[in-house]
């Protein structure tokens, strides 16, 4: 049913691209957030053979569109330099450093591109089309393999002075803690993320009294979702690691809502798969963290779902768009 | 000299009350950063009391302006919904709660009047008038009894969603630690403050492994400034409580510039006499947190000295008064 275009829908559309460290996604979104010609293939490996594939898959989608695009969005992980179309530093896809991505890739499809954190994208999206419409300033979440963040205030991304803004994941929540990927110790994502989770998988494995978690993950390395099953198998161990998690991750979140008061705090990420086990525990330290009489702060999972990434870049496309071309009708 | 006052830099003059647990003061301020008029007395005991004060004290300067002022601006301890003209919770100043002080305050004055947390106004006023001047992003952090904070985003103050933004002594360091006197255990606050240094100092003495600061002491509660005069008369311990509480400023800092990205970290209030004690420690940690290949945060240290509180008052009021009014040439 998604497929049937309006016509009068198409008449102001982006493209945009979701660059996964697996895998390359890309389509065409209106001003309405919704998404038309799809495309994905994996994430190739080399910086070069990244610029041409995002160039071509957008390039594409551009084609299927009945008029021309304004813009292309793309969000990358890692740390983007958006004004400067730079992708400065992403851990986890190799050769990505000081990258210049935005023009290259302009080049490619012949419109205006525009670059953004995968996670900053996101929190757009929430605000643009998901979660978060409606409200001010918003604080999003991703929850996956690592802990990304984005913050819109007075309805735009807030990108700091460098656009780094929104590393939430960062935060120290225990300085004595887990040494994290960034060098730091007891960073919120060295507590409570995808690869954190699987440590302690790893561990309850080595110790011997997780007899189901073995059982789930055999020889090969644990992941957060064997943490999951096992917690669901009756591992009460496992059960206990993902509603500490939780908790930890509630005050951490609960901290940065002392600090922004924003009107929303949306969530997103492979995470949210652990669903209560996780979400329960992080709301209660959350809402007891939180300062003063009425902070106001919601807090909401995502609506977008699978489209998160798409329409978080589509948002970042549209918002640049506008600020070039004067507001665009809603 | 600063009394002589120009008559043409005295065209657009406000005036701001510093309203503090122990004293209150006021003055006129002009667009340079200017203080004249000075007045101050003790900060009487109960609300109506207080606004009484506060209104009498910004009358007498009022008067003592060429050209009637454009605006009052009033820096309070505690949550402040600045919007509503309300301080919400001042666990400082006892009645403080859900208090009507824009409303009475402005029919006394006979001005427009506008009241904000000493904090924010601070991060205001520094951004403004002091440390921060020709940046666009700011975090502020004030280092006093307690620790308050205030955040500049695009060079106007960020006041969150209920006004409540800022509180950036309550972000958990450990979860595991102290009691904070928000309830919460190991926030920022609880681990390195007055408040918290007086208790590590308390409990030095009770331990009784530090003579030199029980001789500084003697049977009178111990202070911050105790545990500092301590560490410099040789008392190992108390350097090192010091120290570390520098160090876990930083770490807190640090996690918080990741997040925010600001141009500028400024800092002001009474720890800053630790000076290098505690500085050299704090420095080191917060550049080892920030996370980017060049994060391009700088960090300083106030430069309104005694005046930040009034000039973060005024700057309040001016900001208010230009967006009623369209933008002042500064």
């Amino acid at each position: 049913m998604r497929q049937r275009v309006k016509l009068e829908s198409m008449k102001r559309v982006v493209v945009a691209a979701d660059l996964g460290g697996t895998n390359l996604r890309a389509a065409l979104v209106n001003e309405q957030g919704e998404v038309f010609a799809r495309r994905e293939r994996p994430t190739p490996e080399g910086a070069e053979a990244v610029v041409e594939a995002v160039g071509d898959l957008l390039s594409q989608v551009a084609r299927a569109s009945a008029s021309p695009p304004l813009a292309a969005g793309v969000g990358s992980p890692g740390l983007v330099d958006a004004d400067a179309g730079i992708v400065a530093l992403s851990p986890n896809i190799p050769g990505f450093r000081n990258l210049q991505l935005a023009a290259p890739v302009s080049e490619r499809v012949g419109l205006p591109t525009y670059i953004e954190n995968d996670a900053s994208a996101a929190a757009l999206g929430e605000y643009r089309f998901g979660a978060g419409r409606g409200t001010r300033h918003l604080l999003h979440a991703t929850l996956g393999t690592g802990i990304g963040g984005g913050i819109v205030i007075d309805g735009r991304l807030y990108r700091g002075a460098r656009g780094f803004a929104g590393e939430i994941g960062h935060v120290v929540l225990d300085p004595a803690g887990p040494r994290c990927s960034c060098g730091s110790r007891g960073c919120l994502e060295a507590l409570v993320s995808g690869w954190a989770f699987a440590a302690r998988a790893r561990r309850l494995i080595q110790s011997g009294n997780s007899p189901v978690l073995l059982e789930i993950v055999g020889y090969r390395e644990p992941t957060a979702a064997d943490l999951h099953a096992a917690a669901l198998a009756g591992d009460r161990q496992c059960e206990a690691e993902i509603r500490n998690g939780g908790h930890l991750l509630g005050i951490g979140l609960g901290g940065l809502v002392n600090v922004l008061n924003p009107d929303i705090v949306t969530l997103s990420g492979g995470l949210l798969n652990m669903g209560e086990m996780l979400l329960k525990p992080m709301r209660e330290a959350l809402f007891s963290i939180a300062y003063g009489p009425a902070s106001g702060t919601q807090l909401a999972t995502t609506t977008l779902d699978d489209d998160a990434g798409l329409l978080g870049a589509a948002a970042v496309a549209f918002e640049r768009a506008a600020l070039v071309a004067g507001p665009l009708k809603g």
